[in-house]
């Protein structure tokens, strides 16, 4: 049924290597979440129940088998996993989360004042339990990490069992590779690629031209992230190039 | 069910007298309102039906019998009865108003150039038959009260019978105590709470850092207002302390 | 059981022939777009599959047949036809809008290097198979027509056969007849007027004070489009002077 009349980018199939979508979840009713995931769970990996949200919401083990069942990768927001940590309670976090079944953890540092060494042990522990996502970048905008950090960062959290590096942008798009008035900061991007590569990082890019800027520049199987779940369909648009931002401009065909 | 592995700020159950959240409903659809009352109803207190479209809503009795059902009180957005003020018909709107089991009503003057007095003789009638929410503050960004005029308005209000006074924000977060760009005014909002103590004021903050800034000053349980829909599982995380700006930060934990 | 006490403009009722509502779906899933349109439908009249995105729906089946149920015509985005002009496939891609039942086609030259020549010979082409809609205006905020290229455009596009020409907005506001702050460019607007009549134009507006705008200058039933979802009943509010942005303002009314 699907049309089939245009030449577009080939976009690997579910489950994904690179290309990933991770999507934040502020708190979507059961009910949407199984509307979403019928009509587009196929362009979603990574579903993210942002910050502590998972710890309030009362519909969590519906949302989860729903997730299961379109092959869509539940995530605890790193700041719940932070705000445990600040209490004593990493144990009984993860303890929680593994019995609900939640398969991926993050693990970040940009609320609480986690060291690096806290944070490189923190990962290898959450790794032997789940599948282990990373954050690199400080919420407050006033906090911001020089390259080399970026850089040692990255490589840390690599060796400390992460599978993927998120870098930060909350979900304004104006803080850690992004500059206040959502601006890419290239030399950021440039110095986790030049460690990582890009498909070992998952680039958080919630505005379209965020989205538009690492598809124009990675190609459209880039990784990323806090995509809203009312911008699923567009992001994958955004991919294939059916949308202005990211459309390939050719001359006038010769005959139509 | 529900997790309880952290230390989090007490919130009062339903009905509460403090620690309102009130919603603004742009008209959302019936079965989305079930599925948003279902997965997060526990949340909200006051349903505001947006400006005048309560009279345009075709779904308003189904509505009104889920929000019964949820313990969530429907109020009719100030603008419909300073409309039908300004039509000489407010006997005609709050019949109607009782017929289809209203139980709150707002009485504003943010449009109308109502007069103080004719706004407290619109107080006391509406409060024979409703309870009473008034607002205090103009929608047109050219138009501000000095602070005398705000601390003047919310006494008269409080005193001709409203339960709680609303302080204007609009959808946009950026009129009555908010500047322009959104900043919070702090001297109106000093006056205000001065004069009625934040128990008795609900204060309209439609964005993260307005939210964020009247918890982070008044404490877990202030009133707030206008919150966008989606944004209902996202205030209850900022209330608790389950994201960046609310969050309690501490030094790193003695073990884990 | 619609409440009546208010003096209100009236509204043709549907199929209207002025006053369109134009939105924009992004991927809404099948069972939220049923429920908006049975709470809503009667105020909407073209639903636009934004960009490319009906190239990738995979409900656009059971969503055809919901939106023909409710009366609102069906568009296909511009910039898919676009797409297929630059790739030679727009035989295929009328083929394919016509097999699986779309009414309306929007023809535009915003991201492609169309001349306005192969532009009106797209618009006759697509004439002969639907009722076709144009665009004026680029993507692009570099790249502005002068006011004598969107009279131009204007006129031509009506003499290919066109039902109505769309001004360009884009979802964000800020191209087309409108500066990069989202102001309206009104010798844009004035020019295209005097071209065309306002009744066979559609504003993109998709910002409230653009919408509110339009309705002040053009009466309640100015055709508009880009509207967003969620706004639909919003605009109907102000069509109605339902919010403040549009309220008429009266003095104190004699009796109450």
């Amino acid at each position: 049924m699907s049309p089939d009349f245009l030449s577009l980018p080939l976009r690997p199939g579910k489950p994904r290597a690179t290309g990933l979508t991770h999507v934040l979840d502020k708190g979507l009713p059961v009910s949407q979440t199984r509307a979403l995931l019928e009509a587009a769970g196929e362009f979603v990996d990574i579903w993210k129940f942002g910050w502590g949200t998972a710890y309030l919401d009362r519909e969590l083990d519906a949302k989860l088998t729903l997730l299961a069942r379109h092959g869509v990768q539940a995530c605890l927001g790193g700041t719940l996993l932070e705000i445990a940590w600040s209490q004593g309670r990493v144990e009984e976090c993860m303890a929680w989360a593994a019995e609900v079944g939640v398969p991926l953890v993050e693990v970040s540092r940009g609320v609480m004042p986690m060291s690096l060494a806290d944070k490189t042990r923190l990962i290898a522990r959450a790794a032997r339990s789940f599948t282990v996502l990373t954050e690199v970048g400080f919420k407050d905008p006033a906090r911001r990490l020089d390259l080399w950090q970026w850089k040692d960062e990255v490589r840390h959290d690599l060796a400390a069992g992460a599978w993927l590096v998120i870098t930060e942008g909350r979900e304004s798009g104006t803080v850690g590779t992004y500059d206040a008035s959502g601006e890419v900061i290239e030399e950021i991007v440039d110095a986790v690629v030049g460690v990582a590569g890009p498909e070992r990082l998952l680039f958080e890019a919630p505005r379209r031209d965020q989205q538009a800027w690492c598809i124009s520049r990675f190609g459209s199987d880039v990784n990323v992230g806090n995509i809203a779940l009312d911008d699923v369909v567009n992001l994958e648009a955004l991919r294939l190039g059916l949308r202005a931002d990211t459309a390939v401009i050719r001359p006038a065909p010769a005959s139509w």
